[in-house]
């Protein structure tokens, strides 16, 4: 087999053969394919797009390339949940225990935020002691007592997409579905679920601008899933403005907190109860969505939800005591509103650019060598649609710098106040073939 | 400037600016842009093609990525020409003496053969005694005093389309209009040519396999060769069958002294004056194509054409006795000939496939590295449309091994006798702008 013919293939608007994609990224993860044929290849894929069985041989080559971890000795069906990306999307926080307390086993890996893009890790971590190195017999371990545990993606977890993506990046092959699709499933299929809930969110704070990619990133997902025996299903969720109320790493803590006592904001929770009532049934404890959604309300109610969230976190080192008094989180020195200069409506919100103002703060990296401000970030009060008056604060800005000028500026284009805002969907389709 | 961004901008079907093309060319040179970035750039014009004026930016890119041979001293205007690669295809042996000989100056650089391609530099150097390797000084006063001068192309012209070309080689980008019309286009120029003949062959036994592909590389080439201020124009010529009646280097050598002494098939003289009184007209020797075949059918007739090559041969140390006696250059120790086993009418000669046949025998290269035999090679005594009759010599063998029953086995696969041949058309069109 000779690497030039497959390029030629694949430009030629060919199907590659199984064992042709398993040459291709087992050669290239060993350094045997260079870099150089295999950008070619990813641009012939970027215009000639993949079939579902050739994406679904590029995933499993892909999951097969490092450690494939082991989940079998968990008891019951491994339920994972993965999000293609948002600002203030703290949804794992509250899902993880929301549906371990019903008797779903959650055993997750997470990663670090970039760019406006927030990641779960650095949400745990300021929470001081929690430990997100864990080996994974103890993370089978903790996931086996409490039914819970969120840990950092091990390093040798699917290297051929890590070398991929980095290849990707460079060569303006990032935007292209097959390669999405086979990046973000083999790594799920790596890190062991039997079954798999995504959140494929569109708008702009989103990688997937627009409803229609959204959509057939998510389709293509929910087939390959299938096809790697993964049962599988999406969601299609909006976030052209942020979800939830807090965009920086302690103030979700809190907002996860708040939501697992109750009072959480409606977008949130209804996106937790939306993604949580799937994942339940995935893992059968439930027959039908209905029930599942039944026991997940109960279990946050009683307070079960909130008490399985205290126990991940104390088994996992975190100091408990600030679950408990989340005040003892904001320690950001500077709480400074922003306010509006007219009496109106929101109309505007926009994601991407209010998640780039948090990051500016220091709640997120601008390279994946920048260190994050746990304590920074922003609060919402108001959202798309809601009313608000002149010398009202829209948000507060938390921050360890007096001067936000630059903070306010961004953030005072990218939000608008006018006679009619249209609040978005929450939840735009939901894919189960 | 980002060489992400400009590979996302060919990607989307956007048109470079000159500097970007600039940019790309010069970074890549200098090895400031990897391989990986080049090639997923040239897969992306591969997909969305080139405009016209970034073809020319390109060209003239690698055309000044190294030496550009300065020409201004020699009186004249200086024309160029260039075969895109043929079998059996001898006419700058010819050419260059048959032009030089009605006063139009030939600086002429050559390459190698590879494939069943052949070469102008290993014809000349099948003569003992011929020096390829001329300082520029050397080759600029041999064309003052005779009109002519034919060497090898200088390790310095055109770095980029060099490391380009490699590049393209092995990522599956070699045939790509744009690309392909950049790298011929941008040797001529850096040879110093003011005016430039292309030979687009196509055929079996050419790169461009149909005419349609030979057209749109002939019209692009003709109009960078404008936009760059060089006078060019472009014959798309026949290689379905080889040219002439001879395929090895020494084999050549004589029928370009046999043609230059009035005795060429006709098909190789013809395709001669064709091309030639294009390079007399754009030298501005004569004012019409006709008058200009005239001269050449009289320098021929004359023997000052034939002179002009012997002067040439001589003064670039070759052995003018082989020139003399040219069957002092036919040493090859077998001839073998391929017989017609039934009565009919010659009806396919695969170029490419008799190219091969002798390349086998020792007359090319397979790659870069191999060792050439001068004499052995191929001699067709019948070509498409001629009768034939069961027992009579189809083509003679030449060879320096007595086994020969591979190649005669590719021949009998790739001639074939019917009843009726229909003599291929030498010339398709003229592509004059």
């Amino acid at each position: 087999m000779r690497t030039v013919d497959l390029i030629e293939k694949k430009r030629d608007g060919g199907q590659l053969t199984q064992r042709e994609i398993d040459w291709l990224i087992t050669g290239y993860t060993n350094d045997q394919i260079p870099d150089y044929q295999m950008s070619a290849f990813m641009m012939a894929v970027y215009f000639q797009d993949m079939t579902d069985e050739e994406i679904t041989a590029m995933t499993l080559a892909m999951a097969n390339s490092g450690e494939v971890i082991d989940l079998s000795s968990i008891n019951g069906i491994k339920v994972d949940k993965h999000s293609t990306g948002g600002v203030g999307d703290t949804t794992t926080l509250i899902l993880a225990p929301l549906v371990a307390s019903v008797g779903v086993p959650v055993a997750k890996m997470s990663g670090r935020g970039l760019g406006y893009t927030g990641g779960t890790l650095d949400k745990l971590e300021a929470i001081p002691g929690f430990k997100i190195e864990v080996p994974e017999e103890e993370f089978i371990r903790l996931v086996n007592e409490n039914q819970v545990a969120v840990i950092g993606q091990s390093g040798n977890l699917a290297p051929a997409d890590k070398k991929l993506y980095a290849l990707r990046d460079v060569t303006a092959t990032v935007n292209s579905i097959p390669l999405i699709a086979s990046s973000i499933m083999s790594k799920k299929i790596a890190a062991g679920a039997d079954a798999i809930v995504l959140d494929v969110t569109t708008g702009d704070g989103a990688f997937m601008k627009n409803p229609e990619d959204a959509r057939r990133l998510a389709k293509t997902m929910v087939r390959i899933g299938k096809l790697a025996n993964r049962q599988t299903m999406a969601v299609i969720s909006d976030m052209s403005q942020p979800l939830g109320e807090a965009i920086g790493n302690s103030l979700e803590v809190v907002e996860a907190i708040e939501t697992l006592q109750g009072n959480g904001p409606a977008d949130l929770v209804e996106m937790c109860y939306v993604l949580g009532s799937q994942m339940v049934v995935l893992a059968k404890k439930a027959d039908t969505i209905e029930q599942a959604r039944q026991m997940l309300e109960e279990s946050l109610r009683s307070g079960k939800a909130f008490d399985k969230f205290k126990e991940m976190i104390a088994s996992q080192g975190g100091d408990v005591s600030y679950i408990e008094q989340p005040e003892k989180l904001l320690t950001a020195q500077h709480e400074i509103p922003l306010v509006a200069e007219v009496n109106g409506v929101v109309t505007k919100l926009v994601a991407n650019e209010i998640g780039i103002a948090a990051m500016m703060l220091g709640a997120g990296r601008k390279t994946k060598e920048d260190a994050i401000d746990y304590a920074v970030g922003l609060k919402l009060h108001k959202k798309i649609g809601d009313s608000v008056a002149a010398g009202e604060a829209i948000l507060t800005i938390y921050s360890n710098t007096e001067d936000v000028a630059e903070v306010t500026a961004l953030l005072k284009e990218n939000i608008a106040i006018g006679e009619v805002g249209v609040e978005p969907p929450l939840i735009h389709e939901m894919i189960i073939e």
